[in-house]
């Protein structure tokens, strides 16, 4: 007996060898890693329970969910699970409510409002046979409730009595890539496009589908392929072609495809001579072009549009107003069931006025005047995805107009794909900040998911922190953006610490060791980085062009896109003053928050120089000066960057080496890179505040000057000029 | 027991279920898989000759040897192999022969032509031990062995009485990277430069290991990470210490990393007002910076230049000479050890005479002049990298100078990555073509390999296929096309067969069935893309800049750069007359071949239109005309792309379905290409024959004009101008 259960073993050894690929932790597989339970309670529940699964139906998106089991299941609970097509105990059953076997649960009305996309999960009895359900309107739901059920395992929660409803808060949840044809990214950081446009449409590479998938786990349900900076080629039949080929593959995971749109298009592709878009030819130009598009993609989504920003063609060349050129493209998407998501990112460094104000100044008289298949997309803040803005100033001020936001999972101003920067914290800030529009509780999030003023469209977008590198996203903590986002597009009322502890769980493993040491680096993470970047407020001082690095001493050539258009250091201070007394953009809030922002003393001290022109000797709450308060957050922010390598450090040997490792390295070159800009912001602003580095703190490398040579001319994610 | 028995089983399966991991085989791994041996006999065997291993001593290469095992013999043998420490039955002893336990073998006299690389593999007995001895006189040869031995058992080879001696037939063994400092990749169709500079030298890549493993496994010992078409800046210290960090990667594995030089740097990185090579100040410049890199890269390689060809900077500039300028870099390199691999791929356009033969008028008047550590790279063909050339009429042409071999294993004019041809057949045409320069035999290997002319230094550079694609290559075939030039480098006997035969058993295992199925599409690829592009000697014919697709109507601008400069079409016939009554091309190979070429008659009709221009009635030696054979070979070659199609479909489920479907869906690309190759030539060509498309061949479905409108804008490849 003795000796068969060493035979046993050695077998089971033998067999465990013969698997024996080699296989790094190279992050592809996100979070969707489906590594075998550890926890050996919870693995016999999940077996008792999930003993084989029975799709009660058969359909495109059906076959994706039979996919995702056949990959999940075995992998989670270290056994084969049967596909059945009965009834019995302990199976999973996915179908919609009126299904025969399921209509006795009284699903329907469980559903009422679950609309398409969402579901209920229920551990329940059904002719006396134990099973759980999950059931939804639609297919997609039914994807999205198999995606809960799986995430639920993967972090050991108990199934035993399951019962969810979810349903999503905000209707398009989509993925902006700012993606060329020619596969470089714009503000890219993970390497280069994953479209393989030259490939496609005959080569579907695998990637697209785990993108799909990926993305229907937490939620998102669209994505727009092409860069805001539109390339108009993308139109024609020959690109047509291949963007139908990716929708291919994305439609069975609930995901739409959207372009942008060039808004010269007619002239650029067919040599019209104007694209004012009250000209019919025009008009008929872009129906024409609608019901083109629409023979290629069915279940086209829409366009999304920069016009009049930075360049871009837009109705303004033809003195007309956004609105009339969303109007022009919502009319001809309108008859297939498509939408536009038009960009409030405008400025022009021709309009003598604050960057802050322009948006607003050019959007708030037009509300009311769109198409009811028209969103306003607005990013968080009204400058340009900085470390820290306050929300903006758009938000309640368009209540006739579903306005969506636009966040940037990317890490332009935070540290590209090397600093280790959990954003959730700041798209919570954002969307739990109140504008006051209609009295308080009038949060950002309840406008932009339509309660505040009643939408039935709404919207959430995401500039992709996603490329060709082999983890997606450069960082293996990059993930962690991506993933919130999705989480926070489906459900807005998450907590930034839930889903870090989530994605922590999904990601490493359910070590609580790991989870506890790894969700205070995450939570506290993006304070961090404003503390070495831009302090109290300061906003808009990286290096020119590639954004790489700090360049507060940027001066010279556009105004708004220098540093010291927006620190205006002196030798009485620093901070741009959008005070009354200022430029006003205090003026764009609602009273409760204008007042709050435009008083010294009640303006929250991490926008301080968001919004006032402070001297250098003001005293903080803290009754520091200014001067030395603001030096102590860069220094703190190094310091800290330094303690997240330690606390790094002492998760080694509980996660995997291969991440470990890559982490770690990152970790370095944060260091490093804050120190640099700590060195870069302290001494510049220094030539200004003529104060001394306060006693105690570590002096500086090198020179000012030094540091002002440094020259990175291949710093990734500027798009080259072909 | 029975029940036991069932139990064992149980535990079994659910150990392999529990590394269930999700793997596809995305051909990462290249040729190094190391999965489990199927066949049980040699199993058996290689488990009871490999029981242990032991190596004799300790380095970085025995590191990279000890991590190179640990992960292959658990693969392979399904087992643990554990690593000891003394002699004992069945174990693999690698050490150099002067080692104690291996002096008895006398292998110092079998090693004694083995250099630095060489290494012998041997079966035998030590003090009654049976075991395998690995040995060598350098680690770098121990490294080999072991790659060898791996590959023995991989391919399933009798290890029992292994007797293996193996010495690199050529030094200098380098792939040339054409990779951007901004990660574009010149003739780059895998994606983009796997050199990540933003993010070194902090972040060392897993890949950059992985890549030096794969190269040392084929015996490659050098690498060129920058492009020809050179950026100085990455002589700059911020740069050196980033190649530092990839050298130290690559050192164990005997890689050495060399850079390219761009001839004007003394004046783009400090100004100089000359970069005259017989400047003092210039060549102390160049001493000096030489210097410099080797306080950075103690083992620094050399560089490989590109002088006054397509617009770069060179010695001409200043009206010196090729050997003017490699002398000044030579004699900067010599004192660390570092040659200069000078490249003769020049031509100018107000040069008025057949490109083909400047490189020869250029470079053999200074025969005898260059340092002894400087080598000529010559490219195998006179024009450029065309799916069939001639060999180049400088081999033999110089015989006191080191003439190394460029290989483009990159498919530049061979259908990027989305065509399957086998370059093995294409190396070794060339390879094994006779010069004639010292009467027959004095084939170009021999030339390149230094044996004609007793030369200590010999090289063979392979212009990459590698990028940031998942499976490093592309196309799952292209794999074959580094493997095979690594090969060849190290043993240019090796017949193209055998090593398409171990890449495949090494890529998709040891299914005979699919060895003989897969083998003869490799074996005939190159032809049939050669018929469906340029049959009968017809070259230059793709797209203009890109390369890409059929562009035989080319013309206006360079002449040089058009593909009517080569084909010379008119209405009597078709083809380049480089006979002695046309621009005597002929006169630059040795007499017996420059009369082979001369005349009609004699000259292989594989190289007909390269030679000749013929009338559109000339009769071949078939009998047909030239028209009708030009036509019949276009279509072969389209017919011949069906044939690879029916071929592959043939082996599904013989080998995994990722790989199967990627090449599936590749070859359905690779056959549209084919056919608007062969519509468009055949097409463009008849407005000159005015014959019609012989009887029974299928009409092509466009207008020639539709082929010409065409327009492909963001074909990969092209270095974008930043």
């Amino acid at each position: 007996m003795k000796d068969m259960t060493k035979k046993c073993v050695l077998i089971a050894l033998l067999v465990f060898m013969a698997t024996g690929v080699i296989l790094a932790e190279d992050g592809y597989r996100l979070w969707l890693r489906y590594d075998k339970i550890t926890d050996s309670g919870k693995l016999k529940q999940y077996r008792e329970y999930l003993n084989g699964y029975w799709l009660t139906h058969n359909s495109p998106t059906m076959q994706a969910i039979r996919d995702e089991l056949k990959m999940a299941l075995p992998g989670l609970l270290g056994t084969q699970v049967p596909e059945v097509s009965s009834l019995s105990n302990g199976i999973l059953i996915i179908g919609k409510p009126g299904h025969p076997e399921l209509q006795s649960l009284n699903l329907t009305s469980q559903l009422r409002d679950a609309g398409s996309e969402g579901f209920v999960i229920a551990s329940t009895t059904l002719n006396k046979k134990k099973v759980i359900v999950i059931a939804a309107n639609e297919d997609a739901g039914l994807l999205y409730g198999v995606f809960h059920l799986l995430r639920l395992m993967q972090t050991h929660e108990d199934i035993k009595n399951v019962s969810v409803t979810s349903v999503p808060k905000i209707k398009y949840r989509i993925l902006n890539h700012w993606d060329n044809l020619d596969r470089t990214v714009e503000r890219g950081y993970a390497g280069f496009s994953i479209w393989d446009w030259h490939k496609l449409p005959d080569y579907i590479d695998p990637r697209y589908r785990d993108y799909a998938r990926a993305n229907a786990s937490i939620g998102i349900n669209g994505a727009v392929v092409t860069n805001v900076n539109a390339n108009a080629l993308v139109l024609t039949p020959a690109y047509l072609e291949k963007v139908a080929a990716l929708a291919n593959v994305f439609r069975p995971y609930g995901i739409r495809i959207y372009l942008t749109a060039r808004f010269n298009a007619p002239m650029e592709l067919d040599k019209y001579e104007t694209a004012d878009p009250l000209d019919p030819k025009v008009r008929k130009w872009w129906a024409d072009k609608a019901e083109e598009i629409y023979r290629y993609i069915p279940d086209f989504g829409g366009f999304v549009v920069k016009a009049n920003s930075e360049g871009q063609p837009g109705p303004q060349n033809y003195n007309r107003t956004h609105a009339d050129g969303a109007n022009m493209l919502a009319e001809a998407l309108k008859p297939h069931g498509g939408i536009v998501m038009w960009r409030a990112f405008v400025y022009d460094d021709k309009v003598p006025d604050d960057r802050h104000k322009q948006a607003y100044n050019e959007f708030v008289p037009h509300d009311g005047e769109l198409k009811d298949n028209v969103l306003i997309q607005v990013k968080n803040g009204a400058i340009d995805f900085q470390p820290r803005e306050p929300f903006h100033p758009l938000f309640g001020a368009m209540p006739k107009t579903p306005l969506m936001m636009e966040f940037q999972i990317t890490q332009e101003y935070l540290g590209f794909a090397t600093h280790l920067v959990y954003l959730a914290t700041l798209f919570k800030e954002c969307l739990d900040a109140d504008t006051y529009a209609k009295g308080p509780g009038s949060t950002v999030a309840k406008v932009i998911d339509g309660s505040l003023d009643g939408h039935t469209i709404s919207g959430m977008a995401g500039v992709a922190n996603i490329g060709t590198d082999r983890n997606w996203c450069g960082h293996p903590f990059g993930q962690a953006n991506w993933y919130s986002f999705g989480r926070l597009a489906w459900n807005h009322e998450l907590s930034a610490e839930e889903i870090a502890e989530e994605w922590i769980r999904l990601t490493f493993g359910n070590d609580e060791t790991v989870i506890t040491t790894v969700l205070p680096m995450m939570m506290a993470s993006r304070e961090i980085t404003v503390n070495y970047m831009t302090p109290l407020g300061l906003h808009h001082l990286m290096g020119r062009n590639h954004h790489y690095g700090p360049g507060p001493w940027v001066d010279g050539g556009r105004p708004d896109w220098t540093s010291v258009y927006y620190h205006r250091a002196d030798s009485m201070g620093i901070g741009f003053d959008r005070t009354t007394s200022g430029s006003n953009a205090v003026g764009q809030y609602f009273p409760t928050v204008a007042e709050k922002f435009n008083r010294l003393e009640t303006c929250p001290e991490e926008y301080l120089l968001w919004f006032h022109h402070v001297s250098w000797d003001y005293k903080l709450k803290s009754g520091e000066t200014l001067w030395n308060a603001l030096v102590r957050k860069y220094y703190e922010g190094v310091d800290s960057v330094r303690w997240l390598q330690r606390t790094w450090n002492s998760v080694e040997g509980r996660i995997d080496p291969d991440r470990f490792n890559q982490v770690k390295m990152l970790l370095t070159i944060q260091e490093k890179e804050a120190v640099l800009w700590r060195n870069s912001c302290v001494l510049y602003f220094q030539t200004f505040s003529k104060r001394p580095i306060p006693e105690g703190l570590e002096k500086p490398e090198h020179s000012l000057e030094y540091y002002m040579k440094l020259s990175f001319p291949y710093a990734p994610g500027i798009r080259p000029r072909w």
